[in-house]
């Protein structure tokens, strides 16, 4: 984040085509990406989504509308490129990445997979630790992995995304420790869980909660609540920081991640981008936490990176509002 | 718009691996464009913007932030490359064509600029007829002109842009007009305008509603109202109508001019997306009486087909929905 650059845009801005702030919300960011990059004139190339996945002992607790082995099937549906995430990266330039922390089953060897497995699902985050700390953090250095070798191939701008039946319980245990939020703020129906099924999460939700207490670290409370794939997320977030991308958050797990990554490196903040907001009724809390606003508001709620890749586009057009002509390089009069 | 496509599409949408209505309202345009384009797998290609430019005899009411010449000098930065609509298409896979139907002054030749002018800028709306009704057929035949040439050159998706200094004064008397509004509810800053400014916006457009009787057609109220324009935009709409295409939306103007065209075509509303939601005040009412939904809302207020061509990769990613696995193609469980 140069504010040198962030400034010298603005005069940029200013300048443009266009009466003043007549592009709303894409001028914030165009400046954003301008002082991220070091450049008054950002340029955004091919885009990488890493699709961390893992299970949730928590699921034990009837916490989801779907049964464990789902997520192992998705992954596989992920490789052969039959899930969302697959036809939006299409869609958008951007090459999808799938790590696993975690997925309870075997999986096959495949390009596009990092086969990181640091245990087959987390313990039950109702009962007793998600896991134990050196675990969190072999998986915080699988996401950094997964995350390195996407910017090696070239991206240059970066998202996360996840899969894990059960993780909106996770995820909601996470943003409430992080947050000091209780849970009825950040429990929602993730995939489709009905009424009985809801206050069996907010249940979980409480009692990891209270085996929390001061003075733990981030990434402690992350294994005491989980799960694998959020801290998974919060590695990629922070090598992507380190790198100098741009980041873009998807929906309410992959934000919960981002919180973590955050809690550890405040001045990550500065490089997200928030690509969506989600149905699930805990994400505007996290947005609201890291002060963004999203770019797309469609009532999505699938997860995978989702609604990070959708905003991709947005991202990219943006950066491209500062190579419009000035006033005086187009021969305009000004108002 | 095949019924029967939809009603297959819609069954397909059921099955495949993700919750129910997981991807929002995304999952509505993808039904929406399976049936238009008579296939339960859409695909959209390239697109193209037609951007329609004109000047408005109202300026002499000091209704606009920017004087006249601006229009002229914005139809040579959009020749040239150097405006948001010509970056925004850069990063769209977009194409640009320029259409002049009434602009005060020369323009040059240009193989990006159709030139069709049919009058040197309105009369002002605020003392009499805008145009005659022959100026009027003129207009609209300019935009069939330019669309059919947009769609033989390969457009898959079309969209229409606008400029005109003071458009936004013609735009709110053809809306109300067309829509049964008072002045108030859809005379809005446009560029900028201050508060005298407003005041006469809202007189000139009341004027001109004076002089509207009943049994005057579509076509004649906006020979009354302007603007050539916006006359040539319902034209652009028309001929993708007719030929099948989807049909994307900007702000303020090139709605009223879509409007139009749908008060001469009911059919084509099935054809329209809202590419997104404008910070003019009117807009919301125009889509509220096309219930169309708006794909974006990021304080836009620029016009050129700026917001039209943002939302083209939403609407491609939403053609690819249809192109995911199905649970049982994927061998996923179902919740």
């Amino acid at each position: 984040m140069d504010p040198e650059v962030f400034a010298q845009a603005r005069l940029r801005m200013d300048q443009l085509t266009k009466p003043p702030r007549a592009l709303g919300y894409l001028e914030e960011v165009a400046l954003r990406l301008a002082a991220l990059q070091g450049r008054v004139k950002p340029e955004l190339g091919r885009g990488a989504v890493v699709v961390a996945a893992a299970d949730h002992g928590v699921v034990a607790e009837g916490v989801s509308a779907y049964p464990q082995e789902v997520t192992r099937q998705m992954v596989l549906n992920f490789l052969r490129g039959g899930a969302a995430i697959n036809q939006f990266a299409l869609a958008a330039d951007c090459a999808v990445y799938v790590l696993d922390v975690g997925v309870v089953g075997e999986l096959p060897d495949h390009p596009g997979l990092l086969k990181r497995k640091v245990r087959p699902g987390t313990a039950n985050l109702a009962q007793g630790p998600a896991m134990t700390p050196e675990e969190a953090e072999r998986a915080l250095l699988a996401g950094r992995e997964a995350a390195r070798r996407a910017i090696a191939e070239g991206a240059t701008l970066l998202a996360a995304g996840d899969m894990g039946i059960g993780n909106t319980t996770a995820a909601a245990a996470l943003t409430a420790a992080l947050l000091g939020l209780p849970p009825e703020a950040v429990v929602g129906r993730g995939t489709g869980v009905g009424e009985e099924g809801l206050r069996r999460k907010r249940q979980a939700v409480a009692r990891a909660l209270a085996r929390l207490h001061p003075g733990m670290g981030p990434l402690e409370v992350a294994a005491e609540v989980g799960g694998l794939e959020l801290v998974a997320i919060a590695g990629i977030y922070l090598e992507g920081y380190e790198a100098g991308l741009p980041l873009v958050l998807d929906g309410f797990p992959v934000t919960a991640g981002a919180l973590l990554a955050w809690k550890m490196a405040p001045g990550l903040r500065d490089h997200l981008f928030a690509g969506h907001l989600s149905r699930e009724p805990g994400h505007r809390h996290q947005l609201e936490a890291l002060g963004l606003r999203p770019l797309l508001d469609l009532d999505l709620a699938l997860g995978e990176g989702t609604g990070a890749v959708l905003a991709m586009p947005l991202l990219r057009a943006a950066a491209r509002i500062l190579h419009m002509a000035t006033f005086q390089e187009a021969g305009v009069s000004r108002g």
